[in-house]
Formats: structure tokens, sequence, C-alpha cells
């Protein structure tokens, strides 16, 4: 039996002692332990990894560190909504994105140019320059081949980069499919539909990238999932490992709650209904802003691999 | 200046009057009450609605209701995820979800074949008879065509369903498209596949249908939005609008708090900054679950447009 | 076996009829159903009811509804804080909060002696006139007694009000003590202090209230709450009826959620661990603004009740 | 102007570098650094600090946290509510709580003679052996004096304990008051009744402790509050600065959110509407779990102000 202990702060603590605190302090830092151990399973048991989250996690910070777990080898499969494609795009290309606050007069923010994500603003100039960059590399992918799979098409564009930070840099050097299901959803679909008035015959191909991300592992492979946040990303990764013999392990970090019965709000207890995910021991639904609960249990997660080996850190 | 007023019970009191009496209570029947007054005004000047909603809002009894809104004429474009889709033709061809309870046992569930879905649960039976019904459709689609948009597809199968209280017979019905960014997110994306394995010609169009939400509306035409639930659903239409002159009402109702940055939890006010709405009496954020909240204020709605006029109720 | 039903509506609905519809509709629309088929247990069975709410609900226009509750009988023992008792007391003396808005700009409310709630303000003006009021009331308590409890104070303020509407006017006349365990936490605090510097015999004795709690029921007799959000007023009731062999029934409506591990958000499930309440069928948690989710539950209960001829409503 | 800035992981990082990261990350982790930022002046500026916190985060572990920041002088004056006392007491005389998890078999607790906490679950047995405690320390009170005010009770019993990581213990050792507004709520309140029967003339007066907390800072100091989660802590904290000049800077942590227009939710932008705080630079509220979000706030603070010498830490 485990019981809680108290926190104490030590001068000059690291994250590893920190989080390793945590997790006998109560309530999420407990549930934040229980996702560090379950991300550390899915590494030592040899499991692929797919990793979700949604395009406002990519507007913040974390875009650098997703790009640097996908480095790591920490991502085997990622989804992903399309703003968080074209905002890591922005960012390789230069683009910077404005600490702001949530209680800005949104009137005055529009007058100034300036578009609000919660805390954070980004000026139109952005998307302006973002059209140019997008449309010369659907030149260069019509000039390959006509007919692309979403997925194809990622991987395509990441190779343009030359980002370290990027996601789509890292995960094309290092052959991590993107999946996107609903690639039309933002500026980007914008673009494909222009592209295509002047070129008929360049076709995106959303049903053959279902077949990609089904057969991205196999039926014996053991499959773990990482979802941050919820809708469509965090849906389709766990929909291609249910029709593909289960999630042996799920970790869901959120800010929804399940009494809506949302897919952003459902817990890794719920996905044991599905048949998804089977053991208690082999999940954990955190509950708290990613910008904060993520980085923590990474953190944590990062250095325990490294001194075991399975993962080569600087 | 407007203040609170005492809400009193009166016998055999109508959900118009019960309604009408919240607008002056305080914190969310506030907001309820602006909710009403925007949606009122959205058909008082012609506006055209966009109406978003999430896939669990189907797997409640929201269904029916969501039908009875197109068929009164209180949506004009509709943009779901495709669970939604899945759940309204499982429900039209006779399958029943069960009331369950949030915590239920999930391993108990798996073992009798119920999928939970928040508190209501959902048979392998049924999930098993949708595969007979949609292949059945796929194979009519194709013999009619070769290439469709998803708006296109949806409305076909719309014309096959024969159930005064689906969504996808009162939307073809009543020229209602429905657009779904992510159609291959869940079963109806695996049949698609392995239909297109036997029929490798076939093939879904998604950035010709972003044309067709694009066009759906005039950049004249005065819009609104009633959007229940974020995500996928949630930011098509409101991007599809922007693109096209901005909207002129937004409601959101949502149980996601703006905190995290998530579309989900996006508020009317941010939307404001992206120059997407433009004034405090034509927008309104309701916060809790719209299995409650959206029916008090359509009711309401209904009541005042049906007094007006403007729609015909029996 | 009960199933998901469509709710459907229909011109000139109840709220009786409404609210019966919304029981089979989904998520927390079946919750609030669950709640109130507890509640017309409790009166059914003859439960003595205990009563708890937070003071922003009685800046809210629900104050002159808990009032009305009362009087029907509906609540046999309150607790509350002392924020509600003054916002009771201020609008039975004719003040008026203002309705406002979530996001109005908090430096020019401040300029303008405007006190925001949410999104109701109230004026510097209507605590001041509060200030007399209350120092006359402290006045005549202590030429009729110098040590008084709580909810004997309290009783005697009621009997000094003139207002049908006035919580503590009902409560006083139906004989339903209120108790409020942080008596001198707000503005009702600061006099209480004021008249003791004048009056240092003057004792408020909270120990002995505590018996009257504890003793305001028999072992025996069956027992329920209603909690409206959480707090001390919600920790209060149900710690004294644990004392006294448990709840029968519980019905928690709030809109905290239970991942913190705080009394706002602990559910009627939780409650079973300590022995408060027993089964399934004589709970319910509704996560939601009472603002929205009280007045539905409680309008159902009524038409039932007195249909039953259990309350006698006009 | 700040700009987002992309988080990358170190091997063997310190928290301190973490969280000065996390400052530029986006959404709740740049208003945790706001936080650190604004704590980090109240010392600065000498401000007297108002720490308020709910009894569940006793329960957890935070309980030694929160011993070892009076130690080191980071709080001036205390606000909690009883069960925080109590279970101070509990673990201070060797009681263990168990880490156990949300989604527990109630009844099955029950009959184990275990009650939850959300995750954490605590035994009959430590509330019996709990009984013997406070009544011997209630006997010690009663022979030294017969009227108590609860502040000066709770610094009393700080001295019968013997446990460097209590709360009370090295309150009473530093000087800094604890005030409980509602003393009776819970088993110390239930034996403070028990104890008054056998002793009549014992008397706790709260009245007095309301001067006490309002004169324990000038109308000239600085005043600053750190208050996690909400309810009578929050409130009682807050108004008593109101009436004392107000607060010059306040950080809230909550999980509760301002849409309900409860205590707990309340922002420091709403308490800029009251005079209570003045500037933006000079608040912060950060919404999550402070299980996991205090720690991270007050490690970079300490750290902070240590280097700067303001803190003596070994």
């Amino acid at each position: 039996m485990a019981y809680v202990k108290d926190f104490k702060w030590t001068k000059g603590m690291k994250v590893e002692d920190f989080v390793g605190s945590l997790g006998s302090v109560g309530f999420q830092s407990i549930e934040l332990g229980k996702a560090v151990d379950t991300i550390i399973k899915m590494k030592e048991t040899g499991a692929k990894i797919f990793f979700t989250f949604s395009s406002n996690m990519v507007t913040s910070g974390l875009r650098g560190f997703f790009a640097q777990l996908v480095k790591l080898k920490m991502a085997d499969i990622i989804v992903t909504t399309v703003g968080g494609i074209e905002e890591d795009i922005m960012r390789a290309f230069g683009e910077k994105f404005i600490i702001g606050g949530f209680r800005a007069d949104d009137v005055e923010l529009y007058e100034k140019g300036l578009n609000r994500v919660g805390n954070i603003f980004v000026t139109n100039k952005s998307y302006e320059r973002f059209e140019e960059i997008i449309r010369n590399m659907l030149k260069k992918l019509y000039q390959k081949q006509k007919t692309w799979t979403v997925s194809d098409m990622l991987r395509e564009i990441g190779l343009m980069i030359e980002d370290e930070n990027s996601i789509l840099y890292q995960a094309a050097k290092n052959n991590v499919p993107i999946f996107c299901p609903a690639i039309t959803d933002g500026a980007f679909g914008f673009h494909l539909f222009m592209f295509k008035q002047d070129n008929p015959d360049f076709v995106v191909d959303v049903v053959k990238d279902f077949a990609n991300i089904l057969f991205s592992t196999s039926q014996d492979e053991r499959k773990g999932s990482i979802c941050l946040g919820g809708g469509v990303s965090k849906h389709h990764a766990i929909f291609a490992c249910l029709l593909n013999g289960g999630l042996d392990y799920a970790v869901y970090m959120t800010t929804s709650t399940e009494y809506s019965g949302s897919m952003s709000g459902a817990t890794t207890s719920e996905a044991k209904s599905w048949g998804k995910v089977k053991d208690e021991s082999d999940i954990a639904t955190v509950i708290g802003d990613v910008t904060i609960t993520f980085p923590l249990v990474m953190s944590k997660v990062l250095e325990e691999l490294s001194k075991k080996g399975i993962i080569k850190a600087d």
C-alpha cells in the first residue's frame, strides 16, 4: 500500500526529483506519476506510440518540445489537426507569436491585426506570409506526383523545412508519419482548394490514408497512445488501434472532464469498456492544461529512459 | 439598465415563460437568455445559420431534436464529425442506446459487449449491424457515380433513410448540406477504405467539399453560427465564414472553458479578435452540458419565432 | 433497461413535460432526471431536507425561489454562508443588483462604484445602506438577550423583515433554522465586531449552534440533502447528518468536478464511502450552473408533489 | 513585447530552469510564470502575505510543504478550514493517508472502513485516534483559560505538537496566526461541543477573532494574498484586506472557473472591481490542480528569493 508523502522543496532541486515527489502528493499529481510510469512501460516493452495533440498546443511553445520528442523516438505515429501543421510551418519560417492575456480587448486586437488564441496573439501578417510559403510547397508537391495521401504530403513538406525545432522536419527525418484526418479544416485546406482550381488533377486521397494509419502498426505489436487534448486527433488514434488489436497502454492529458460524454473528456477508464486498454496499471488520465503537465511528465520520463539507455539524450 | 429578478415557480408553467424568467436570474442563465435573443435575431435578419455539433450529442437524444430543427428551417448548413453520422444511421435502422451510469465498471461492460460513452452504453451488435447497412449504401452510391464529395454522399445517404427523426433524412429532404471534414475518422472511414479495396476508382474528394462549404453562402449574405461543443465541427464552420466575409452572429454552447486555448473552449469574445463577429449584442457563450442548455434555448426560440410567423410549427 | 429517447419540442410545452423528456436524453440531462426522482423520494418518505447553497446564488435571482421553496416546505434545515444572508437582507430592503457581463472592464467598474460577481454588479451604495440596517438589527437583538447562537439570531432577523421573497423571512415564518458556520466571514461579521466593541458582553455562540444542527433531526429520522455548490455549507450539512445516523438521500448540484479532491466537487458516489448515503437510486450529482439546472429540477419536483398532494401550491 | 518560446528539455534540468522556461510556453504556463513574478514582488516589497488553502490540500502531501513555507517566512497570516487543522494534527500524530483511485468502488471502501477524498483514502481508525488527541488538547486549553479566540487556540495547539512538518507547529513557532472562520465545521467542532457539555463556561469567541485578522496588518502595510482553492478561506482573507486598505498583490490558484459566479472561481481580474487589487502586473490567476501548480510556482519563487538573500534556505 502506498501512502501520501509530504512534498519538501530542496535548493537546486532537479525536475526528475520534483516529479518523483509529486507522485505521492495527491489528486492530479498522483495521476501525473501514473502517467510517467505508463509511458516508461510503453518504451520498455517496445510499444509503438501514437502521439496526438491539437493545434492550440502547437501555437504554444510545446511545438519545439514535440519536435524534440520525435527526435528522441518518443513518438512513432502522430495524429493532429491542420492548424498545428500550419503553425509549425509558420514558426519554421520565422513567424513569432505574442504572449498576451486572456482578458485583452478583442475589438482592439482586431483593429491592430492581432488574432487571439487564449492568451497568445498571432498577427495577420503571419497568415499572409504563410500563404506564399504553402503555395510554393504545393507546386513542388504537384511536380512530383498528382495524387497524394495526407501523410505522404506532410512528410514531403517536412523535407522542405530546415528547422530542428519543427515537428514536420523531425517527423520526416525520423520516419514518423503525421496523420491529419481533417486536412481541409484550415488555411491549408483553403490553399489546397485554390491550387486544385488551377490544377484539377491534383488529388488528396484521405481514404488511402486510413489504410496507412491502420497498417502503421501490426496486430501483434504492442501499442500505446499519448493523447493531449481531445477531438479528432485523439479519436483517430484510438480508433485505428481499436481496429488493429487494441491499445496496450493509454495516457490521456486533457482539461475536459467526462460529464458531457465528449471525446475530449473521455477517460482511460471509459476506454476499457471499448476493449481499447486492459489494466489499471497501464492507463492514466491527467486533468490539467498540458502546457504545464506534459513537460513535467515527459521530463521525468526522458530522465528515466536516458538512465536505462533506452533513449539517447545529449 | 437591467436588474436581477427573482425566479418564481408557477404551477403548470410553460417552458417559454420559464426560459424567459431565467434571462434575469444570473450567471449562465443570463448568457442563456442572450443566446435566445441572438438566435432570434439570426432568423429575423434572414441570416444563414451554420449549425455544428459533435458526435456524442447524436448518441444522446438530441439527435431527433436536431432533425426537428432542420425540418423547422433552423439550420442552413450542418458541420459535424463522422461518429454523429454513424449513430444517426444506426438509430434510423432501429438501434437503441442504453441509459447507464458514469461510474459503471468498465471491464464488466466490456465483457458484456457494451461500449460506454459517458453514461450511455452502445452494444457491439449495434456496430455489427451498422456494417451491413453502410456497405449496401456504398454500393448504391458507387453505382451512381465514382467520385463523391462528402456532402453529396451524405445527402444521397439521407435519401436512402426513412425516418422522420433522422438528421440525414431531414437534411436531404430540406436541402441542408452536411459537411464532415474528417470523414474517415470512424467506422464509416473504415468501410470507405474496405470498399475502395475492391473498387479502387471510388474516390472521396474532400478538397472539393471545401469549395462547397465556402460557396454555400455568399459574401453578402448575413451569417450566423450555433456551435455545440467544439473541435473540428466548430472550427470548420467559423473558418468557412471567416473566409467569406465573417460571421454576423455567433452562439457557442460548450462545457469547455477558455483557459487552455482550445477551440472547444474558445469564446465568442475571442472570435471578435478574428473579425469573425462584431458586436456584443450579437454573440453569446453558454457554459454547460448542451443536453440541458440547448433544448432550453431552442424551445424558447421556437416559441417566439412561431408567434412571429417566422417558422411554421404544428 | 431504459433507453435514450429523442427529445422533441412541442408548441406550448410545459416545463414538467420538458424536464420529463430530458431524463432520457443523455449525459447531464439523465443525471438531472435522477435528481428529480431522488428529491421526490425524499418528500414521499418524509425525510428531513438539508438545503445548502453559497452566497453567489443569493446574489442571483435564485434568492426569491429559495424563499418560495421554504414556503412550500421543501427545506427543513438551511446551511449557507454569510454573504447570502447579507444579500437577502439587502434585497429585502429594496437594493437591486445589475445584470452585467463577465468581460466587463474591472478597473472601470471600480471607478463607477460597481463590484463584480461574475456577470452581476453590486453598487457600493447597496453595501453602505446595508450598514445602517444591520446596525439597527443588532441593537434590537441585544436588547432582547446578550448571548445568541447564529441560527437564533438569523431567525430573529427574519422576523424583522417584511418581504415574501426573503429567505430569512420565510425561514423564520416556517420554523426553518438557518445555520451559517462562518458567520464572521463578511460585512455581517464586521458589524458584529463593531457592535461588540461598544457592547463587550454581546456574545455569539457558534459551539452551541453545532448542537442545534446536530439535534435538528433525530437519529431515527430519514434525512436528505440538496447541496447547491460546495464549500462550508455543503460540508456542514453532510457532516451533521453523518454524526446523526447518515443521509438517506443526497443530491449535489455543482460546477466543480472531483479531480482536485475538493468538497465542492465531491460527488454523491464519494459520499457512499463515508457511509453518508447508501444506494445508487437515492443519489444524484448534476454538473452545471445551478442558475439553470436547479429551477429545472425543482419545477418538475414541485409539479409532481403538487399532483400527489404532498405540497400545496396555489 | 514578449514572444512564445519553444520549451526544450535538457538532461538533469533543474526545477528553476524548467519553470523559467514554462513562462514563455503558453496558456496556463504563462499565468504560472506571472504567479512566480507576483509572489517574488510581494516579498521584495515587504508585503504581508495572507496564505489560504482548503482542507483537501492538507489531506494531500502539500501539508509538509505548507509547513516548510511557514518556516521560510512565506506566509504571515494563514486562513483555512477546520478539516485542514484536523488532518494536520492527525499526520503529526502518525496517521497515514492511502494513495487510492478516483474510481474505487465506494460501497466496498465503506465496508473496509476507508473514507475517500478524491483519490486519497483515510481510515476510520485515523478519525477515532484523533478523538482522544483532541480531547486531551481541549482539557489543557481549558486549564489555561476559559475563553479562547480560534487563532489563539490553534497557536496553543501548535505548541503541543512536535513535528517539523506540521503546519500548526511551524505557525506557532513562527508567530503566524491561523484563522479558521468556520471552526465548528468538522470533527473539531463536534469535540468543542462535547467538551462544552461538560464545561459550559468554555467559550470560543469568533467575533473577537475577526478583530484579530483585521488588525493582523495595518492600513499602511503592503498586503498580498496567495489563495489556493476558494471558499471561506479565500473570501475571509480578501475581505479582511479589503476592509484594511486593500490588497496590493493577489495570486489565485484554483480548479474552478468564473462562469458560475462562485468565490472559488472568482479571478484576480474580478478582484480589481472590488478595489482589492490594482494593476495587471500585480495579479495572477492560475487554473489547475494545486498539487501540481503550487509546488512548481513556489519552487521557482524560493530559488529566486534564496539567491537574492530574501529567504534563508539550507
